[in-house]
């Protein structure tokens, strides 16, 4: 039920990220109704996305504040507090909310990124009102006593045991992100270090409470068979009763200084079988490049990533998979939807007599390649198609849309962006793939995980 | 004038190190009359080391604040209030205190470090009171306008430009330390990242002087020709009347997860002449070890780089440089008297035909032919011997035990840490050196930086 948004994405799952993640506006080709936009007088912003297809609606909040908000030493509270969110209020019993959901057949869930948190159910349209009432009501109201906080802290610590530390994947990908950001606070897991989770208290789950989950820190979004007027009347009945919360400064974080060195991460471990590495690089999110007026280079890199490692039709797999058969997976992947900046990631793995040496060497060589001899207009407009295809495919899902809008307007962005981007991508040229490749992909500047069995080599 | 010391050092500096910063208190070969200590009614505590070899007194006023207090996002701040300190006051021109120090033809000089920040006069006796006079003065008094901050940090920007941008060894280290330290602070550089420092302002200066500088946030150090009766009446007459500050809370930092992994930081440049790398584990601190109750593992990481690689006697040394020949430099250093954990770092560069990868297996054979074969008695007496008369060299300087009771004061220690220091280290045994090296010197957990030129590999 309740789960994190890792930036740093378990591997092959760079067309799903795009579902979820990715500023995507193909809704022309979908909608059929205009999209909402309006902002209630305590300073929730309201999004309707009218999808007829289905008697069913998406309901999702979502919360301007993520594992990259929290305090030096307070790791962990905000995807914490993301499971304090289930717990009871005032007006409503310990579960009470989750047992409605299920009773009528809907389904909920949650998540913490860096960036934001968000709650959704996914219902029939006649329970929307009583999911908006119980959803405005744990905005304010939650019971944070010790009795609440201190046995969930215990499930923290057991998810955290289950998903990273007994996982030498994630572990190494802790240690990645630690290595890759040398000063901002993408270095730190969303879920939190260890030590760190085991502190957190009643004070730090309050503070964090009154400080972000505030009408004015959020947004709503609902996707389905409603209209927009519905929507505003029922928030009016609900949200807008919540008192706007304190004025928040602007997110502005920790900024990463140059990068001047390449680094390695490496994780040897005997639960490892197949050894695997991954290269990253700091490149600007769409956010993050519009702040800095690098106009068109995450548009760029996701077509960048597309050609170099987007699927079974990439130059990775049909090179070191298809071709020389030396790989049993190869692929790259980008996320722009992200506050600050963010990471391109290549990875492989080996496939029989092959090393990881040898597949790591022929990945470089792809991008050697790439940066000394760019692309065609023509590879260049086949990826583009299978990614605007992907993103169609994305806009075709009620849940997809709601969170394409959740994602992008908790992380800088706009309607407008979301409306303007397919033809933002459209405008990317060969040149400015190769542009990027060359200005990011330095071998001077990788960060390098190698993930090995016990005794292993990345040599 | 200005200094900034970084817990990452020079090569070869390791018993420069020891007679600045280590605990040390053999004094008791040294001193004539005992230490005083004694606390102000504002919070100041006073310790005066009486040394009547010259009509000389060194002056020191430490503050318990350093790089690694500043808040996220505002690095810098520690050192440029540093040299703010030398600007004018309500009662004292820009530039006054310091040409009275030049004037009477004595020695002064300031110092940031990630813990503590200390400013100091060295005089004849007579000129004593007009140092308290001005340093209290500084204490609280300081001018500080735009007219003074934004043209000094212009200054500071250019120190970072000489001593860190236009030096691969000094980018290196920083890169080094932010990979090696992932949540502690000690990640951030003492003089700050450039862009970080470029935004310091007039608000982030009288913030940091509101809170950390004041009397109860201090520790004032006398040494010299001089009576603790005497300094005493004169503090009455200057500190004294600084009224207390805010009660700050613990210095209570971020503190490391697990280390699981391996990393290396590679720097390539044009610059470099001959190659080098350096390898640096995460161990406790005379402080940190006394919080997390390992007793003895100091002392004894102390006598452990003493007998890898402290100077010429050392393993290292021998093996290397003069049986070998294969290294023009390769030791050990650790130093103790930090607030939070510290590293270990052991260091070689190759001479003549032999590559950098071959000075590294053989500085690697020797950690294992350590922990496998441990030290004998004999071996860790003569380093013992050496290791102590070191620190008895160090104690005969009076700067040099006013920075050890100064450095050891602000970082958590007492004077009777100093005291006791000596007959621990003479407890140490052989057992305890190799526990140490096993526990903590683990080819897994190794980070380890390269310094290559330009087109060079590590391998």
């Amino acid at each position: 039920m309740l789960g994190i948004h890792s930036r740093r994405l378990a591997r092959g799952t760079a067309v799903a990220l795009a579902l979820l993640f990715g500023p995507v506006a193909v809704a022309q080709e979908v909608r059929r109704e205009p999209v909402s936009d309006f902002t209630l007088a305590n300073g929730l912003e309201v999004v309707v996305i009218p999808d007829r297809r289905a008697p069913v609606v998406t309901h999702m909040l979502w919360y301007k504040v993520g594992g990259s908000d929290e305090e030096p030493g307070k790791s962990g509270i905000a995807h914490f507090f993301e499971h304090l969110m289930f717990k009871g209020t005032k007006n409503a019993k310990p579960g009470e909310f989750s047992r409605r959901v299920a009773e009528i057949g809907g389904q909920e869930n949650a998540f913490t990124s860096n960036d934001y948190t968000a709650y959704y159910q996914q219902v029939s349209p006649d329970a929307l009102p009583d999911m908006m009432r119980y959803e405005a009501d744990r905005m304010r109201n939650l019971i944070l006593t010790d009795e609440v906080i201190v046995p969930e802290r215990d499930v923290i610590l057991e998810e955290r045991a289950s998903r990273v530390d007994s996982d030498p994947g994630g572990i190494l990908a802790e240690e990645i992100d630690a290595t890759l950001y040398q000063n901002h606070p993408y270095a730190t897991p969303v879920i939190g270090w260890r030590h760190e989770i085991a502190q957190l208290n009643r004070k730090d789950a309050t503070d964090f409470y009154d400080r972000y989950y505030a009408p004015n820190n959020a947004v709503l979004v609902v996707a389905g068979d409603v209209d927009a007027e519905t929507v505003r009347k029922l928030a009016e009945d609900t949200y807008a009763k919540v008192p706007r919360g304190p004025d928040l400064p602007p997110r502005i974080r920790p900024v990463e200084p140059d990068q001047n060195t390449s680094r390695t991460v490496t994780l040897k471990d005997p639960r490892v079988g197949v050894p695997s590495f991954q290269k990253n690089w700091l490149v600007p999110s769409y956010s993050s490049a519009a702040r800095e007026k690098l106009d068109g280079e995450p548009e760029a890199l996701d077509l960048l990533t597309e050609i170099l490692g987007g699927g079974i039709r990439s130059r990775l797999h049909q090179e070191l998979v298809v071709k020389r058969g030396i790989a049993s997976s190869a692929g790259a992947y980008y996320q722009g939807t992200t506050l600050d900046q963010t990471d391109v990631t290549l990875y492989g793995s080996p496939r029989g007599a092959a090393t990881l040496a040898e597949v790591e060497a022929a990945v470089d060589a792809e991008v050697v390649k790439l940066i000394e001899g760019g692309v065609t207009e023509e590879e260049l407009d086949r990826a583009r198609n299978r990614f605007l295809r992907s993103l169609i495919f994305a806009a075709d899902s009620q849940s997809g849309m709601a969170r394409m809008y959740g994602s992008t307007l908790t992380t800088g962005g706009t309607i407008r962006d979301i409306d303007e981007w397919p033809d933002r991508i459209r405008k990317v040229t060969p040149e400015d793939i190769r542009n990027v490749a060359k200005k990011y992909l330095s071998p001077d500047t990788a960060v390098t995980g190698y993930l090995l069995p016990a005794g292993g080599n990345a040599g």
